[in-house]
């Protein structure tokens, strides 16, 4: 099962996609915990431009993230797949369909293009966390230095959080949502309940 | 007036693109002379991947070439042309036909669309150093190691070739044809009278 985990910078993503990989291990799964950009052989390089580059031109952003997904479904995720691996990803098509066309304003059509041509496999489930712009802000402000794209300023993290919504109301099915203002605790046993619900059904 | 060089590996372009540039400043214009890809700022990162990585999946490249002329359009070539310079640039969008699709197999319809996504110009005049492949590959042999691109077979490199005359049998009109088996004097004066001749008609 490919899972992706999805929301805006500061909900929790990188923590509940480690506990949800160190929960399917406990239950004797195999399982492929990775991250996007960046988590393929020289992905690095990628990730490196992509947040902190000087980028002039509004579509080498989209261009680099779809580049980058390309080899991380090639070398990394449908590897592990065809092996019947678990695979928990955090942020994937989800993230560029927020961040570049809500937030940036990029053509829909033109992404779903993309994805389409370069056959990159949709996630069986995709759990959002949502949580409001104002207090992912808040827990943000601890981390220290922002990369070049959390430093927008708060109208395009806006409009990324409407993007999320957006996405997940289109695609009820894939879509799990957690109001992630909640405990870590508390969002791991929602995120591990649904996915037993769906493995069941 | 934007000048692209195009032509297999080992056509003489970068000789071809120094000495236009060179002639063109001898004349009082002021020339941006630039290459593709990697040139700005940093362009290098890309070019490294591009050439030297190693990439898994067929479209990863088409994505980064695009990304990289993105790029290279608004940081160097668009501000050049702005500023009323003349630009010569060693490959460009025709080059990414002849190797992405004509080489590789990929669709053209796709790149077509990206290219005019993405709000890349078409050059003013594409000048096309046709040489045999048998014979490029005599003069590259004598050039050191070859990168990711140059490395691949014969087969490939003779689809590209069939490229670049389709390209210019579509394009006639952008499109001048050198035969780069002469003289490097003979070419410099064979592309300069054809700009003369462009630019007084």
């Amino acid at each position: 099962m490919f899972i992706t985990i999805e929301g805006i910078d500061g909900s929790g993503k990188s923590t509940q996609a480690r506990r949800l990989a160190a929960r399917l291990r406990r239950e004797g799964k195999k399982v492929t915990e990775t991250h996007e950009p960046g988590d393929w052989a020289h992905g690095d390089i990628l990730r490196a431009l992509l947040l902190n580059g000087r980028l002039r031109h509004p579509l080498t952003e989209i261009m680099l993230f779809v580049a980058d997904r390309c080899e991380h479904v090639a070398q990394v995720i449908q590897p592990a797949l065809d092996q019947g691996e678990w695979v928990v990803c955090d942020r994937y098509n989800d993230s560029t369909r927020a961040y570049q066309c809500w937030g940036r304003g990029l053509e829909e059509d033109m992404l779903e293009s993309l994805i389409k041509w370069c056959g990159i496999p949709e996630p069986d489930l995709t759990v959002w966390l949502d949580l409001p712009v104002e207090e992912a802000r808040k827990r943000m402000s601890g981390r220290g230095e922002s990369d070049r794209i959390e430093s927008e300023d708060l109208k395009f993290h806006r409009a990324v959080a409407r993007g999320f919504r957006k996405l997940a109301e289109r695609n009820a099915s894939r879509f799990f949502r957690v109001d992630a203002r909640a405990g870590e605790d508390e969002i791991e046993e929602a995120v591990f309940s649904e996915l037993k619900r769906r493995c069941v059904r």
